[in-house]
């Protein structure tokens, strides 16, 4: 098989996804079932986290035992990538003993050194500019509600014009829902404070045509079929917070701004969720939001992803 | 099935101790005999640490793999409750992915509040108040040596009448001491220096009939069935070490604690022990005391619960 | 079975190392072809780290699970030996709740106190005075290589004979080449800086007949068949760094060396490497180095050494 990294959204194909998301489908039945299903038995692996996680550690470590395989999860405090030594020497190293490897780290770079070393197949599981597992876990979970038959079968066409709202910080999560639209034909109105725009750059996008910026957050919000958005303060900005909470301050989803987006429009958020700040309390815990949804499905959509990374189109 | 969460010595009846009691002795047996017994399988326990723990981490984590199951371990650098998001939203996140969670934290309340939005059963590994699961594991071991028929079998109404000694601190183990005493028919005799008192409004006792309260410890002691202390400094109170040091000067469980005892008592200590304080070497290393019975039945009476608590009386 | 611990190199005999090389050479094979072995089953080894580490952590925790076993990682903040409560007392409790303990400390008088209480054997993950594990990986390297018969079957007795050359810090590397060198009955040209000698009392060994002492490191590696070094500075030295890059400077393992060396000479390192310090990145990234294989056995030999350890010879 050939060796397939997923450093970036774009680094699978449409078709990829439509497997993937079938997959995770499947996976997540058998899960709520108590079905054994191990197809990574003897499988391990490595979890490399230079910035701590809650949802990213849970949802990747209990998936990856729910397929039969084991984890190691190593932290800064045992690994950090390249101070003890050049990060391609600890690919070559570790991809000698496991058989995937994930990483949470900054800059985009230092996983792609990894992955060019590697001898096994690395997933970014969260950089300075890229989170495409989360990206995967939201397009899942918005197909689940919204482009599934009657026999519950997810249709990815369905994506196709689609809009989904991003409101808040240009951040790791907004350029990978660029990333998204752009490979599965739908459209994101994206509204920024000034001085946190998007980077269409950084994206990596072929043109602008699958996104629209706006200067008002309920612009971008008008006829939306999800809204969604991410803490004010990501992790790692932490000392220009009082600086972006007067930036950000028009940016909270409130109920105003779902009530001019489509009237099924769903609210997602990657969590953790600061209430009051990015999203109204009556928003993230009201009848739109899909949030627990979205966090329980990180872990089916990984599963799905670990499984074709490792096997291909197996199942 | 009833979702059941064990937050304190009394979430559970007389009678489910028995039951779990008499699992505890079955499992032990096959784990002495290397018989494999996976009744969890492809069920994972997320395990939160607020304060470090050697024995309670090892015993809960060996003790699930030996079940079939599978661990995630979380500590305050992976996840602080309550920080970065409220513990109520952490709770639904992390309930959606495994199926049992075990937290060690500082106030009884956070526990609480975690258990009210989890899906799944939660354990109290210990909190400023309770230590449930070092009790079961105290009581497991004093029927082990002194209410077991001729075949083995536990009998917990022997623990009837029976009198426990405890000598020191009236912290969480003093208070579940209290709980326990008081719903499985025996009695606590408890000194402890004055400042150090337990309160039955913590321990939320019915009423003061199960315990008696002694200013000398060697009065507790006459006529004890067990004798049991621990630390004078427990973890967080290291502030307050040179003041308890002078307070509990004559609260050291020594020989003459022993000899007041009935000839066949029990000492016990749910570990680190720091001889020549709470203990003399004598006693903790003497023949009476049973303190590595005790430390590997932490072991066998979590793997009962746990089994207890996902899958109800079964086996 | 008779409880044997590895804290030393000279802990097992010579025909035991036949025994677990060739084992370690069936095991590696049964991974390469993704064959199911679990010898394992249902043991948990508990890893103790009181010094940080890649290596040693992946290799034993993923060697344990591709045999079948579970794994508990102790961490400082979790257990620091002998601050909380006695080392034998930690060893006391643990040893009773899984099936091999491994260790990574400072001085061996620890490691040596906890097996002297220990009911389940006891592996050196690394000590100030030795590191048995890495030389065995090294040497299991060395006869893939040089050793091998036709049919991949591999040779002890062609070791006698054969020079090792150790360049640089007369540290815990070279005291356990020393060892083995007298066990196994090779030569070891050893070169350290002045002040950095290796003590044959720390060694232990029983004459001075298995290594000679050169001034000259380009003497050390003249005809030798595997020329070898290690960091400047280990870890625990990291305040007399810049003492021991002016001491050190003449022991970089550079071309020159490699070439006074036999012409099939190999070259090893423990990893991790600082090019420009102990060896010149022409030697590391050159064709004689199997530093990638020799990581790669740490892993496949201590599968081996668990299984010796754990159910004798068997398979």
């Amino acid at each position: 098989m050939k060796l397939q990294h997923y450093l970036q959204f774009s680094d699978l194909t449409a078709d990829d996804y439509g497997w993937v998301f079938e997959r995770a489908s499947i996976i997540k039945r058998k899960f709520k079932a108590y079905e054994t299903y191990h197809p990574l038995a003897d499988r391990t692996l490595a979890m490399i986290f230079e910035k701590a996680s809650t949802r990213t550690r849970v949802s990747f470590e209990a998936g990856m035992y729910q397929l039969g395989g084991s984890v190691v999860h190593l932290t800064t405090g045992d690994t950090q990538l390249g101070r003890a030594e050049p990060i391609e020497d600890t690919a070559r190293v570790i991809s000698r003993m496991v058989d995937l490897v994930m990483i949470r780290t900054y800059g985009q770079d230092k996983i792609e050194r990894f992955a060019a070393h590697s001898r096994v197949p690395v997933i970014n599981g969260l950089t300075n500019e890229f989170h495409p597992c989360q990206i995967m876990a939201d397009l899942f979970t918005f197909m689940e509600h919204r482009c599934a038959g009657p026999d519950g079968k997810l249709d990815l066409a369905a994506l196709k014009g689609k809009v989904v709202a991003w409101v808040g910080d240009g951040n790791n999560m907004a350029n990978t829902w660029l990333q998204a639209a752009e490979l599965l034909g739908f459209t994101v109105h994206v509204s920024t404070p000034s001085g946190y725009e998007v980077d269409q750059a950084v994206a990596g996008l072929r043109s602008n045509e699958s996104y629209k910026v706006f200067k008002d957050p309920m612009q971008a919000c008008r006829d939306a079929d999800l809204v969604t958005t991410d803490v004010w303060t990501s992790m790692g900005y932490e000392a220009e917070n009082e600086e972006r909470k007067r930036a950000f301050a028009d940016w909270c989803v409130d109920q105003d701004m779902m009530r001019v987006a489509k009237s099924d429009a769903l609210f997602m958020h990657c969590l953790p969720a600061h209430r009051g700040e990015e999203v109204e309390a009556e928003v993230i815990d009201g009848p739109q939001s899909v949030v627990w949804d979205e966090a329980e499905n990180r872990m089916h959509v990984q599963k799905a992803l670990m499984e074709f990374l490792l096997l291909g189109r197996v199942g």
